[in-house]
């Protein structure tokens, strides 16, 4: 796995020590996620659109309709900067200034390109699948001509890439311990709500095992 | 609360029936993201930085370290790009084509400018902390002049904006009804693990609503 150089680009500026460039931090932090936002710039502008994601290697994986304005800028092989952020928990500290957040954000560079073909477009389809759900492209009908037609792939090489992180307890100053206010972190991880079905069947073993992945 | 007009910078092309321009569905959305995603362009390339965000009316509130690119670049009054995504829950239909997330997200454009002068500031920093813990900034120490003195502002005032959403059980085609796999929505929400804190103290009626409100 990479680790990439920290380029004037990527370079963290700020709390740097809280950076890293090395591939082995920075994708499971990407495999994490389930949305990116990919920065763009049209007409000198700039353009933030969220969307799903998924990566193969060193390439980020991104789709949409085939007209999509994002998706045909990335098959034009434009540049592009994508941001991944996990909020692991809130940082409540003794004062305002020490208040914080505990995440793992991403931030990768690199330019589109278009992915062809209907068994490069199949494998990248079942990459995001396979992401959220192993196992459910197995147990789908897959898709059909027409639909692979409407359906635009990209993917991004990435060249260069950073993450930065915060974890543990607040910061608290030394002379605020004895203020008596509660300090401490409250961790937030996603959970899920009853299911929303009509079906008579049970869950697929995909979504069982996601269910219980989701209360581990 | 304003209509956005739909510029031809915020005018949503795909599912164009998902999208609104009304502040009244826009920014309920930005307040309910616990992070956004700052899109600008330096040197004639894109960048996208996940941070934390508040709002004030039609303002959108950013902090960091004075010395900040991103916060020097909005106090300079350059124009960016912010978007935010909520994940409500995986959409498993019976077709891979069909698999969705249901969300919500928004995208404004707007230009930065510097929030000086201590009230000012105050009043930002509140809004942060308020956002996210109403009652927190009376529980703890407020900001010090050293503080204030390394923290940059700004805000952004929205220009146009614009939000998209989806929302329901999988579109499945009719004749994938009798595919033997069950479909339906995982419902997904933000939950919170055990607290971390070494405090002898009980937690604060701020934490305590907070905890609260995830349980309902």
């Amino acid at each position: 796995m990479p680790i990439f150089d920290p380029s004037p680009r990527s370079k963290v500026r700020r709390l740097a020590e809280r950076a890293s460039y090395d591939s082995s931090v920075i994708y499971p932090i990407i495999d994490a996620a389930l949305v990116c936002h990919v920065a763009f710039v049209a007409d000198g502008q700039p353009f933030s659109i969220p969307t799903l994601h998924a990566r193969m290697g060193d390439s980020l994986l991104l789709h949409g309709s085939a007209g999509s304005r994002l998706i045909r800028h990335l098959q034009a092989g434009n540049e592009v900067c994508v941001s991944f952020a996990l909020v692991d928990g809130l940082v409540l500290a003794k004062s305002v200034f020490h208040h914080s957040v505990n995440y793992r954000s991403a931030v990768v560079f690199g330019r589109g390109r278009k992915i062809e073909g209907q068994e490069e477009v199949l494998q990248v389809l079942q990459a995001f699948t396979e992401k959220i759900l192993p196992g459910r492209w197995d147990e789908v009908r897959p898709p059909n001509p027409q639909e692979l037609r409407i359906t635009g792939v990209a993917a991004l090489e990435i060249l260069s890439a950073s993450a930065k992180d915060r974890s543990g307890p607040p910061g608290d100053d030394p002379e605020d311990a004895e203020l008596p206010v509660w300090n401490g972190v409250i961790p937030l991880r996603p959970g899920a709500g009853a299911l929303k079905s009509d079906s008579p069947l049970p869950v697929s073993p995909s979504v069982a095992a996601f269910l219980k992945r989701l209360q581990e």
